[in-house]
């Protein structure tokens, strides 16, 4: 033993899920979970310590050794701790692309570290749904992927007052770009990362950084006025872009759904990662006061492709953390009281009565599905109820001698004081109302 | 993108879990979570990363240094990827202390790395059901903690025929080799180390340890004989001693409870790290071919003191990993066929009716609680059957522009080949079923 006091305190960046805050995260990843799963989606997982070579691949040494946590273990392999699962399920899809059912329904809640300044919504560690469709080239995958982000937060009854989806289409800013300004395919590159950063910077910089590029006057202002058309207006800049076809196709298709009303055209979103290929999208949280991006998404052709040769899976998905989710669940008061639930029966305990009783009845309430548990311990009364309300629990069961000599308990409701006393045969009468 | 491929395998010792692999463990540890709130523990959770110090003050830094994977962080925070969950669980309920309800009743099922060769059952990643019980000293906290065990195991339909759970007491152990041996504090510490490997090493290289410590002959010969002993008979070797009172009351208490079939004591378990305070138990498979510990626990007294000054906080628990969990199951054929367990309909799709009746059916579906989805794409119908097929779907439904017209569709039994064709007012008749 050290002399020295340890800290209490959770690495910087990271938190402690105590059972209140477990059972908050368990909710809405429940829920979560049961959408997916109706929905047909399959559940899969990987290792936390991933090669850190999947990231340098993916997105270049510098980024992978500064943003992750990574190591070199003894062997001599590096190492890094997880830091989005996209590579995971890349890497996974690869291995077994010969067996493997197409197209895939996948989701994961992997944990994800990345090493950053904490800040608001922003940790160390968190959790993220990530939900994936791999080996469908059609707008039916896309289709799929954004209906089922706007079906996981009507889930929590959140309607289309609350959130909505902007979409946008990588191709098609390529070619609209290439058709206002005359840019090649590196130029239209570089001009999505200005515009990426537009609304991080102020008006004057962003027009330095077009004018960098070759691009100013009336080529900003035909830019500019993309952010306001529709997305028949939009496409109809460039006609004969397969993007622009993409987008529309989509957009129909999501009106024929039904889902236009959760969905908005947004010239402005790009996703800053160079590996998104077509539909990128993000969902915004409509409130005043939160009103930002909350999660996103897109299509990614190329990925499977850095572990196996000549192969062209593609992949559409989204990633959705915890933090976002549970900031976004607060705004909009969409949390129920995750404690008064159900049925919750502490056993109380009497000295005077063999505490092998206790157990039994416990039992038995256990196997009518009834959550309990007896009083571990020798307290007093008082003392007993005090632990039965801080705990939650809904009744207490009470049996002092003359309950058990007449095979009877008395059952007591927390919340409404009321006190019925049920023979131990008639128990799950009581508890089947 | 690099030249190079990269690997489609895991990092050494850890593992992939796709979609039939997640439903496996899906299916044990909902069954582990289920069982566990039915008993009112508590679930909680802490991050993956860890102070090292905390590793280092509970098993020293060679330990700690060797059997973990650390790393220093650019602040100069040293850190381990956490090798086990005791220390993060004593941080935590040192960290509110003040503030929460004893006897607490916790559980956690974290994902664990430590730095070793790999090995049968042995992994450096794993998942780990940790229960515990905090601040009851009495012998209802370990007799609660050694039927939780007893009941998750049942929960799998696994009976005495199959585990048995053997019990020791670490006081009683110290106690009763001073009575033999006449050894102090120290030198019973010592013994327990000889004592624990006694079955890893010759019987001669037993002997040779044992004589080290000045324990020869008929003392050998007298502690051999505590192996065969019922619990009575030990107890009575030290009477006055509290960890045979505490052995004494446990048992009984086992019998009352009607656990004793499950039960044995065993002077062998002694659980290695010195942590332990009082009882220790471990669990057996009893299958001949698989017979060894699976998992075990016990009673400590001291974690929550590495965090906070003068406190006296015991506890009790136990840790059960997912790998040992899984060759149990397997070995003694309690896995049952996890693919048919429900209806599960693929929704096909012909080109010549508008995707969108083929989402509304879908929808309709979901929205009866079906696990359901449209065929994602564009394939013949006979790819659309093999789809369903190796997806382990267990119905699928077929509308064509003639079904449509009347307001109908076909459901196909996998299965049984039957086909019915139903109102589309009339499937939730159909689902009930």
């Amino acid at each position: 033993m050290c002399a020295q006091l340890l800290s209490t305190q959770p690495y910087k960046g990271t938190r402690d899920f105590y059972p209140d805050d477990m059972r908050l995260r368990n909710w809405f990843f429940g829920k979560i979970r049961n959408s997916l799963e109706l929905a047909a989606f399959e559940e899969y997982n990987g290792p936390m310590l991933e090669s850190l070579e999947m990231y340098i691949a993916k997105s270049g040494e510098e980024i992978a050794n500064e943003q992750t946590y990574n190591f070199t273990d003894r062997g001599g392999r590096r190492l890094a701790v997880r830091p989005e699962m996209t590579p995971t399920v890349a890497r996974l899809v690869a291995g077994k692309i010969g067996e493997l059912n197409f197209p895939l329904k996948w989701f994961s809640i992997p944990n994800l570290y990345r090493y950053e300044r904490p800040q608001r919504g922003r940790l160390r560690e968190h959790w993220q749904v990530n939900v994936d469709i791999f080996g469908c080239d059609g707008f039916e995958a896309d289709l799929e992927v954004i209906s089922t982000a706007v079906m996981l937060l009507k889930g929590f009854d959140a309607d289309e007052s609350m959130f909505k989806v902007h979409i946008n289409n990588r191709r098609f800013f390529n070619d609209v770009i290439a058709a206002i300004a005359g840019t090649d395919a590196e130029g239209s590159r570089k001009v999505s990362k200005v515009v990426d950063r537009k609304n991080k910077v102020t008006r004057e910089a962003y027009e330095k950084d077009m004018a960098e590029l070759g691009i100013d006057g009336d080529k900003i202002a035909k830019i500019d006025a993309l952010y306001t058309m529709s997305v028949q207006e939009a496409a109809a800049l460039c006609p004969e872009s397969r993007g622009a076809c993409e987008l529309l196709e989509l957009f129909s298709a999501l009106k024929n759904a039904g889902l236009d009303k959760y969905c908005v055209f947004d010239f402005g979103i790009i996703r800053g990662l160079d590996y998104y290929t077509g539909t990128v999208f993000e969902v915004f949280d409509e409130a005043p006061e939160n009103n930002r991006a909350m999660f996103g998404g897109g299509r990614y052709d190329n990925l499977v492709g850095l572990f196996v040769k000549n192969t062209n899976i593609t992949g559409v998905g989204f990633g959705f953390g915890d933090v976002t989710l549970e900031n976004f669940l607060v705004t909009h008061k969409l949390i129920p009281d995750i404690y008064n639930q159900g049925t919750k029966v502490l056993v109380t305990r009497f000295e005077d009565v063999p505490y092998e009783k206790y157990i039994a009845l416990t039992d038995k309430l256990r196997s009518l599905g009834v959550v309990s548990s007896m009083y571990i311990g020798v307290k007093k009364f008082g003392k007993q109820i005090d632990y039965a309300v801080k705990g939650h629990y809904s009744h207490v069961a009470i049996m002092g001698a003359s309950e058990l000599e007449a095979n009877t308990v008395k059952l007591k409701n927390l919340s409404t004081r009321e006190e019925v006393t049920v023979s131990l045969d008639e128990l799950d009468g009581y508890f089947a109302n």
